[in-house]
């Protein structure tokens, strides 16, 4: 039984997207109210926010791992906030929230995407009827897929939880369309877990179509470690469209073309994601998967 | 007669294209030569590029005015900068370099722009000339239309220049296909300086249309300071379309649509710039004009 739902907008604090979602439900508290449970909103990253920056010191939805949560060096404001977050909503392990929605952006062309950060009958469920519900939303499966307790997302605090990541979108930007993707994914997992607490789940389809996180793929480097190609416009816009062996990747400053050298078909997502430079990640490849319900 | 062109990249550090572009032509310099003059180029807010913002602590394209350059008093980084380029190409007024190109990207769907600080019969015959070579290219007449001396941004050091201003891309992102128009609006001006110095343009139309900017509009803040709306899809990405009286330009956060209360036609651009929420600008308006040549 899931009695206690929290929403979270600003855990990066450029993607505006959560951070008026929260403000919205701020003002309209009966628009998120649901019959089984109580649900509550939090504004994670308020000092990123307020500097119109992802993050201060650090990239607070990487900071949650237990062990990282009981390591006692301060290393950065995000560290810190980390704490604090895994006290109200926590702690990690023993969680007084069942259920957390995390709400995030993208600059890439991913489309409204739930993130499912492990498997499992409950996931599959809830990932059959937001398919129903809106059939344009992306079945996410991230990389720790088998539990949730050592991930370092902010949402694995409680037992349960999903990402809704939503893009086009630039940082630092509200954008309608996406406002409303977001709100929508929202209402469908809050109804979601009403039906489910309640037993009246509608029939779901018996299987869902997924993408499953495989590999990172990070932008060439020259020998003094600059960057010396740009994503490729063939993968440019095209996430989880398919990339076949052989396909340009990427496209170099003097002119060429380098080709995708992998062996099967993958999908990619995160293409020329803003956030992910820092670590000079161009995108992520993905499988599609078919989840069991 | 020109001499000497500089084209200039990372006016805002996290305005990557033209960067690359710097980096590209330091490399494969014989690209951007020219028979009749010189061509320099130069990477303007390294310290804004390393940090990947658009600044350190002000505009660096707001620094220009020659009463700024000429004041003691420091104001940040960019204000030290701001003189050491007018150094180096300037200076102002009576400057070294005869023709700036001043590389910008934009998060809005505005296209290819060429931004002319003046105007005069040479930037129509500019204007003419890229709209010949590239029929999809904007020609956007800024506000300081009238004399570019008193103005504040960069390219203006030089007698002559241009700004180009190409989206969409969000901020801290390389597109290849942005990248690539950048590439060949900047080509396309290095011939038509060459063809002007020879008098060897070509046949050019007697007129060409463009848009002249007239206001800018603010995101609509309720009485504690608050944003309350958000544009509306009507306007998103439709730069340099056509906004009616009584047309849909916001959305508020509680649903309700906010209409444009001019009386006349006007083109909306750099709508839902992520650059402006600073300033809590939402977008310019603009009139569609006939440059005569």
């Amino acid at each position: 039984m899931i009695k206690q739902v929290t929403i979270v907008g600003g855990t990066h604090g450029n993607e505006f997207t959560g951070v008026y979602l929260v403000k919205k439900w701020q003002q309209q508290s009966a628009l998120i109210k649901r019959e089984s449970f109580s649900t509550d909103i939090l504004l994670a990253n308020v000092k990123a926010y307020d500097k119109n920056c992802r993050y201060v010191d650090c990239d607070l939805n990487r900071q949650f791992k237990l062990a990282d949560l009981e390591n006692e060096t301060f290393c950065g404001e995000e560290h810190l906030r980390a704490k604090q977050i895994n006290e109200q909503l926590g702690p990690k392990g023993n969680a007084k929230t069942d259920f957390i929605i995390d709400l995030h952006t993208t600059t890439t062309n991913m489309g409204p995407n739930v993130i499912l950060p492990e498997k499992g009958p409950f996931y599959s469920q809830l990932a059959a009827y937001v398919k129903m519900q809106m059939p344009e939303a992306v079945i996410f499966c991230d990389a720790n897929y088998d539990s949730a307790i050592e991930h370092h997302f902010l949402s694995t605090i409680a037992k349960r939880s999903v990402l809704v990541e939503v893009g086009p979108v630039p940082q630092g930007v509200l954008r309608q369309d996406v406002f409303e993707q977001s709100e929508q994914l929202t209402h469908i997992l809050l109804d979601f877990i009403d039906f489910h607490n309640q037993h009246k789940l509608p029939t779901l389809p018996k299987t869902v179509t997924a993408y499953r996180f495989v590999e990172s793929v990070k932008l060439p480097l020259d020998d003094q470690g600059q960057r010396r190609a740009m994503i490729h416009k063939h993968v440019q816009d095209n996430d989880f469209k398919p990339l076949h062996p052989g396909d340009p990747i990427f496209r170099t400053f003097d002119g060429e073309d380098i080709l995708y050298q992998g062996k099967t078909v993958v999908y990619p997502a995160f293409v020329n994601e803003a956030a992910y430079y820092d670590n000079n990640l161009a995108m992520s490849l993905m499988q599609q998967v078919e989840l069991t319900v």
